[in-house]
């Protein structure tokens, strides 16, 4: 029996085994796929405070070899079902069950995609999901926001404080986000909005050039030069093996306090999967060793009543 | 006018900086005394999650030289006075008053010293006041925790994880800390609790090797070879300047929810200061990044109304 099962290898997941690990808990990260989640398809992170640039490889790198030296056991698994049995937490794998005392759910989550052509191609090279991580990139430039929730309108606001103009592009005829929101955009002069329209085509030759915009009711296909596309038409939390036990909110995403304490005692949830304000690296980071600290203290002093 | 002033330049404020200028946000820090707060004064940080090692300094100036090279600007002055004019925050100074739309408090917290022989000379040698950040360096060592409250009784239980003993020692009769947290403490086998003690001295040669204990109402002196002590007998939010502005809890920390928020429209509160569950530099960065991003929110959105 683990101290504490982890289950995801993202910056939430991994700072949680080092605290953890610090803490003297014995424990484990359980991940189906690669270590280092969604940063490892970053190119470069230029806003993980005390490091100027490092790819999102060698950082998820960086977590892992201290999780791993101070003695995180890693497995590799997709986890089916996770049951609570209160003091005791089974973790149910294809091949195995796994138990722990705690466990830390740090599953992230991953952005939808338009699936349009170019999309894939030119991810890192001006096509971005994130306007926090990558708008000081297009100070002067042309970007492109698809979308029309809140974050697509809020996106617009921020890349208008760099951009020399943003074009918010929606495939509706009204906004689907904030009414507040809305005004502002169609307020702000920088930002032009294209109504029933929807991104078709990315090209460039090494980073993107052209966008093409067709407007849904005309069909009617416009070709736009443009440095930069923002595509925030949603997240989407990895909550589906925990939806039966978990509080969710209506997007999915995990519902915590700042405890990190999830409806049942004894499961935390860290990083992206967690409803929060700011998802980033290190965001994710503090949540695991927050993560850690109260799981810690629960065994500690709850377990042990 | 700037758009945040950042009061206190530690891994909060430092990290807030380097979030505010990426979103195209002017910015100021005021800080008194050393960039970098409590964090500089730490001999080895080994866990802030992608860094294996590094000194607080190093550390300190590695998010300084970022927030510089992006652009933002460091006052250094001993703020007197915050004043809430609305869509304008003034920041009152010995010889000039700043102008801001928004402002993140981030001045951080101190801990209360004991003030004994010692103390100060074995500060990083076996003196500490952070057992989640020293615990680790003590397995299987003998060491004391001085205090009675709450954070006391939780290290002490966090120590007995590690070390081979743990002396508790408490000037009074009985903890003030949590009445489960004290059962808990009494039951653990690695935990000698010491009523009615002071700790009066801290010797060694190069770390710490033997403490001095005296008991408050024989005053006898006992001399106990030691290898650690963890200093738990207090921490001070740095909140004098806003006390009559901001609400603060009983212990003087500024409330918040996760949005960083303050009872104060476009007053943010970041790291130490901010009444939360763990204090480390990871999470104190984390809260540095959201602050300004909801700082940069209220900006674009609140004050555009």
């Amino acid at each position: 029996m683990y101290d504490i099962i982890i289950i995801g290898g993202g910056p939430a997941g991994l700072s949680c085994a080092i605290y953890a690990r610090r803490a003297g808990l014995s424990c484990a990260i359980v991940e189906r796929g690669f270590i280092g989640g969604q940063m490892t398809t970053t190119y470069s992170i230029e806003n993980y405070p005390g490091i100027k640039e490092i790819s999102g490889f060698d950082l998820a790198e960086a977590m892992r070899g201290s999780a791993e030296a101070l003695g995180c056991e890693f497995l590799e698994a997709d986890v089916k079902k996770i049951r609570d049995l209160g003091a005791e937490k089974e973790v149910v794998c294809e091949n195995a069950t796994l138990k722990a005392r705690a466990v830390v759910l740090a599953m992230g989550a991953y952005r939808r995609k338009l699936g349009v052509n170019g999309e894939e191609r030119f991810t890192g090279s001006g096509v971005s999901y994130c306007a926090t991580c990558d708008g000081n990139f297009f100070k002067g430039k042309n970007v492109t926001v698809v979308g029309g929730g809140n974050t697509a309108l809020e996106d617009a606001l921020y890349l208008s404080n760099f951009a020399s103009r943003v074009t918010l592009m929606h495939r509706r005829d009204e906004f689907r986000g904030a009414r507040h929101l809305s005004r502002l955009v169609l307020e702000n002069d920088k930002i032009d909005v294209m109504y029933d329209t929807v991104l078709t085509n990315i090209t460039g030759k090494f980073k993107v050039d052209t966008v093409v915009a067709q407007n849904v009711k005309t069909k009617e296909e416009k070709e736009l030069p443009m440095d930069g596309v923002f595509i925030a038409v949603g997240t989407v939390p990895e909550t589906g093996i925990v939806k039966d036990l978990i509080t969710l909110d209506e997007a999915g995403y995990i519902l915590t306090d700042e405890t990190l304490k999830t409806n049942v005692p004894g499961i935390f949830a860290a990083g992206d999967i967690r409803k929060k304000q700011l998802r980033q690296v290190v965001t994710a980071a503090a949540d695991g060793a927050i993560a850690a600290h109260m799981a810690g203290r629960y065994i500690n002093e709850e377990l042990s009543e």
